[in-house]
């Protein structure tokens, strides 16, 4: 019954009964955006604020969709439930999203103790950035305890995507100079854990070191959580139970010190900013259109009119 | 006189007669942004519409500084003048850029025929993607025929600054596969010419052929430019001349075609559409603040309200 709905309603009440096929399209409604998306984010709300996030992040071909599916063998020996979404990059141009190694993840496909699913970044970065926490919140309210977001790339998005989380796990590899060479920063001011994977090649120890010495240089000092780096082997699992541990670690911290509920409360004041933002920006849209859009456009290429004078009369109302 | 003036018509006017510190001190106002950006913006739009822009885009590591130094070097040897525009990569939280091997274009600095400008990327890709066309109108108004933009990197950000330009170039390496891999169809999208920098390495033969095959899966059909693909050694200068060859055949082809005349039109009606939006935003900030505000945010906080409806109360005014 509830695989034939479409209402939000009845496939959220199905979801949170254990409902998958019904858990995933009102992902879906999610990430198309618009007002079923909002009526399952009414839903989700009330209901959400009980499970923990673990970001992931690294250079592509750093192993890490290996990496995630054995941190998932080893919380599904504990016989916990995970959640993942994993964000895809995709062009800016053609939305088609880059699938990659994500097979890897299979292996877990067919377990219901499991639900992996796939976004893809379709270029538009505020899309993304508001359905990645509906989604979380949607998964949290049907109760997954934890949910695990995986982002391929090391760039601006993908990093303040995986900073998002609860933890956020770094991963990189022996060696990383080149990959991660134009956010370096960016990751260090993520990263609550570091994983160096593929530890079984030459240099963890150089990488280690090279990743103190940046920790050393980041103002680190606002906050006392250090954070800690793990070497692992995703193909073997080898140091898959330390790196959990060590994201335990960082939650007990986060409880204990208030950090969680500090981050916690950032990210939802900056989401909602974000959600007045967008509303302005859905409004500037519907003023784009039309006559007196065509009429200021063709001024504004002959060079009649400038942009700034153009966009002053199309936000004559809104501006007030 | 003009170097004490911070009034932007003095500056305008003193850049236009050819005073390099003046249109340093205008791309700075540029790059902060705000009213005096706007008058900045103002002053330029009527005299611009007469340069032409080449985007460079590549791999951190390709070697595209050095290309484009070298490249500097062939226009300056036909006494063609030159303005720069390199975007540096930063951390979305610190704000530091990375200058890595922009020093290598130092060559260049004290060449009165060559201008140079670092703008930093800060995180605000918003910012970034109205303050890049304001520079290049810029420099455009104040006379450069040939305004190069050359972006850091293959994400998403810098290849959708890089592929705002007339002519957009792609910077690649022999073996280009892990640098790239996780925004190979952006680039075929933007690229009008490829170059395979570091040809005196093993594998040219192998990336142009891999060019080739991606060329062929990409939708192409649409657009009768096939992009060239010109191998180059940046540290010697090899192949630099066909390089530019290169950027001249497109170039002739999009003038004669009306392609850059509709690229022009296009652009800048996505500007216009983002200052709409950009200036919207601005109002949520301004709508964000103060005890109303603050209320609702600890009523979404304590989930005695969800983010939509408390969105809904702020924008009442705007919405209306």
């Amino acid at each position: 019954m509830a695989l034939r709905s479409s209402d939000p309603q009845e496939l959220f009440t199905a979801a949170c009964a254990g409902d998958r096929a019904s858990l995933a399209r009102l992902l879906s409604l999610i990430e198309r955006g618009g007002d079923p998306a909002r009526v399952v984010g009414r839903l989700s709300y009330p209901k959400s604020g009980n499970s923990y996030t673990v970001g992931f992040t690294g250079a592509p071909g750093s192993g890490k969709s290996t990496l995630t599916s054995a941190v998932i063998g080893h919380l599904r020996k504990q016989d916990l439930e995970v959640a993942v979404i994993a964000i895809d990059p995709s062009s800016p141009f053609t939305g088609g999203a880059i699938l990659g190694d994500r097979v890897r993840m299979q292996d877990h496909a067919t377990d219901p103790g499991v639900f992996i699913r796939s976004m893809a970044t379709r270029g538009h970065l505020g899309g993304l950035s508001l359905a990645t926490p509906e989604a979380i919140r949607l998964l949290d309210a049907v109760g997954r305890s934890w949910v695990i977001v995986e982002t391929v790339g090391v760039g601006q998005v993908e990093v303040e995507i995986a900073g998002k989380a609860d933890t956020t796990v770094v991963v990189l590899n022996p060696g990383w100079g080149d990959s991660v060479q134009a956010n370096k920063a960016g990751l260090m001011e993520i990263a609550d854990v570091f994983v160096i994977n593929k530890a079984d090649r030459k240099g963890v120890e150089e990488t280690r070191r090279d990743v103190e010495q940046m920790l050393e240089l980041s103002d680190l000092s606002h906050d006392a959580w250090r954070p800690t780096i793990v070497p692992t082997v995703g193909s073997t699992g080898e140091g898959v139970p330390e790196l959990w541990d060590a994201v335990l670690a960082h939650r007990a911290y986060a409880e204990a010190s208030g950090q969680l509920r500090e981050r916690r409360a950032f990210r939802l004041r900056e989401e909602l900013r974000e959600i007045v933002a967008r509303r302005l920006e859905q409004k500037a849209r519907e003023l784009c259109v039309g006559d007196e859009w065509e009429t200021l456009q063709g001024e504004v290429l002959s060079r009649t009119t400038d942009p700034w004078a153009a966009a002053d009369q199309m936000l004559r109302g809104v501006e007030a």
